[in-house]
């Protein structure tokens, strides 16, 4: 697929340094000609030391790249992780001869602790080193924590006759929440698109598709979702009505993927769910209810059990802060109904249970509101999901 | 210690009827001379039947009592489920030669199923039979649900030179969070006091206690707390000059110890964990940073596995929705100062563990944005908390 190198003239790298105890640690996107570059950053009003350092450089000038190390999420590490990230984005700027301001920096991992700079200025240099346009699998594999599979898409769309390219990469598998998780995401185009066009476009695509996902309801303070547009492919620039469109499309569908993926791949998770609430009088008030069924400990549990425990659905909707008649709802699992008008209506017990014991599961609740409707893709929490985060410090 | 059956003039008992697979499920207190009674109800928009009816009843009038079954929430039932909470309160009633509406009702237990009338009017026939001042025991006994304890407290103070007496029951496992949880309350005092001032000591204690616990952030169709005043101790009546104080004390006392009781009991907890927030611009934006770090999965989990994991509280600190300088937060775990404007300070590791490794964690954040403080309390979120979530229908 190539990932974040399917697009033409982008380069990149994973290679190990070692900050986490196995596995690749440093991934390094390069793009071969300066890129347009919009980025959407963590709302945690504590935030890391890169996302500082990129959130001032994105879209201020064209970018070349991004350095990124997994393992250590400098974070709540003072003016020295300032200093840090800088040094992390110099280095890498310096090798590739390029000016250091063109290179943005992503860190995920631990919080707190200082970065070993230097495994990572050995990091730097071997990711230079090893640049390539095939590179994107294994920039996609040195991002990863507590992920048990890359995350990589690409897709391809014709304009002027000519193929425009989306790729990307993401990680992120605990602490996945609005807005934003511990999620990292690149993604690079060779679509050539004026600055605030790709900002508007990046938000766009961001708000459908990884702020619609939740593992646990934290979020981190290093989440960053960057998007380079290097102009590379042959096709002309893109407006607003010069294959806008498709782009976009083309861009929501990177970011879908790579958002299922991450949840799919969620800590200790069995299931996939999607929570649909219809019938929200805004759409704001039915992501809200969505949100906190999403999030609701007590819903999630019941369905790693297989339990189809409505109740715990219903009570979750309750309480989302959203006003609406309890006695005017009804209830889906998968296409089950089970409660109509607030109460149970009589419904096969058997067929309700099939739908909540599969790996995919649909959860609609429609509360008689209004016509406005939104969707949250979460999992169950596990057993799992707990020894994962209580036996291991990350 | 005798929890609701302390104050004179009240009588209580605890029986089984068959709606829990075993132990008591129907409990019954009663005052022998009508009570003057105030109620504090959950603000979930799904409200069970028995919160429909006793809100329509508490303060109108004086009650003589309350029944309560456990094992099933008569919640989601619809027209049906109203008319049975009516009916247990009616039968109740007509067996204690009382009128209808001075007996309150709630249920604890299964959402959306019917109540198994049959054998609730047998309970209750057993439960009237049963009275004694001597069943504060059995009554709170029999309001249990996921508990694995009885949960009862009684305190006297001197009023005119007479004892006043203040008691109480409650239940509640999982599901504890703001405002109110799964959790039922009774309280009974002989004191006298004014309808409006009741109510106003009764909001005033839940404020502080009960509001300030959470299990796992859900919040329940069914939370209900009572307090029956009948004014049989032989003092004069409380009044702003009069006692109001030491009553105030008092409820402050058996409620605080009920919801700490609660806490001390949570679904598969291991600790107890008191999250303090100081150097708030107003105590509900310390109370909001407050929840919001005893209500993250990432924080709970790593308690649970004893892992000093201050990034993580930082991160919850930093999604409450509160502005705050995150390079000037100070973080404790029990007296160790781990972080210093917002970075990770130098500090003893063996202590910050040993801090975080027994059944009582002290977690203290300053936020430095003003002075205003607000404390929450919690539990850690252990695998055994998903067990019993997932494999039992509760």
């Amino acid at each position: 697929l190539g990932g974040v190198t399917a697009p033409c003239g982008f380069e990149a790298s994973g290679v190990r340094c070692g900050i986490k105890t196995r596995g690749k640690d440093v991934s390094l996107v390069y793009s071969v000609s300066p890129a347009v570059t919009a980025g959407v950053f963590t709302r945690n009003r504590v935030q890391a030391a890169p996302v500082l350092v990129s959130k001032d450089r994105v879209g201020q000038a064209k970018s070349h790249g991004v350095i990124i190390n997994s393992g250590n999420a400098n974070a709540c590490t003072g003016v020295q992780g300032y200093l840090d990230a800088i040094r992390m984005a110099a280095l890498t700027a310096e090798l590739l001869e390029i000016s250091e301001r063109s290179i943005l920096v992503c860190s995920t991992g631990v919080i707190g602790e200082r970065l070993p700079m230097s495994k990572v200025t050995i990091g730097i240099k071997k990711a230079v080193a090893e640049l390539s346009p095939e590179g994107g699998g294994a920039a996609a594999e040195a991002i990863l924590t507590t992920d048990t599979e890359t995350k990589m898409e690409a897709v391809e769309f014709d304009l002027d006759g000519r193929p425009v390219r989306v790729g990307g990469m993401a990680k992120g598998a605990g602490m996945i929440a609005p807005n934003l998780a511990t999620m990292l995401a690149i993604i690079t185009t060779d679509a050539m698109l004026a600055p605030s066009l790709l900002k508007s476009c990046l938000t766009s695509a961001v708000e459908r598709t990884f702020n619609r996902i939740t593992v646990d309801g934290d979020t981190s303070t290093n989440d960053t979702v960057l998007l380079l547009a290097n102009g590379q492919a042959e096709a002309g620039e893109i407006m607003p009505r010069h294959g806008l469109r498709r782009f976009q499309a083309a861009l929501d569908h990177v970011c879908g993927t790579l958002a299922e993926a991450i949840i799919s791949d969620a800590e200790g998770a069995s299931k996939t769910v999607v929570i649909r609430v219809e019938g929200g009088r805004t759409e704001r008030e039915a992501l809200q209810v969505a949100r906190t069924i999403a999030n609701s400990p007590l819903v999630k549990t019941a369905l790693s059990g297989g339990d189809p425990n409505w109740g715990r659905i219903l009570a979750a909707a309750g309480r989302a802060g959203v006003r609406f008649a309890a006695d005017a709802v009804q209830l889906w699992l998968g296409d089950v109904r089970v409660v109509r008008e607030g109460a149970a209506c009589t419904y096969d017990v058997k067929a309700a249970e099939k739908a909540v014991a599969g790996p995919d599961v649909r959860i609609t609740i429609d509360l008689n509101m209004g016509e406005e409707t939104a969707a949250v893709r979460t999992c169950d929490l596990s057993a799992e999901y707990v020894r994962i985060n209580s036996a291991y410090h990350t």
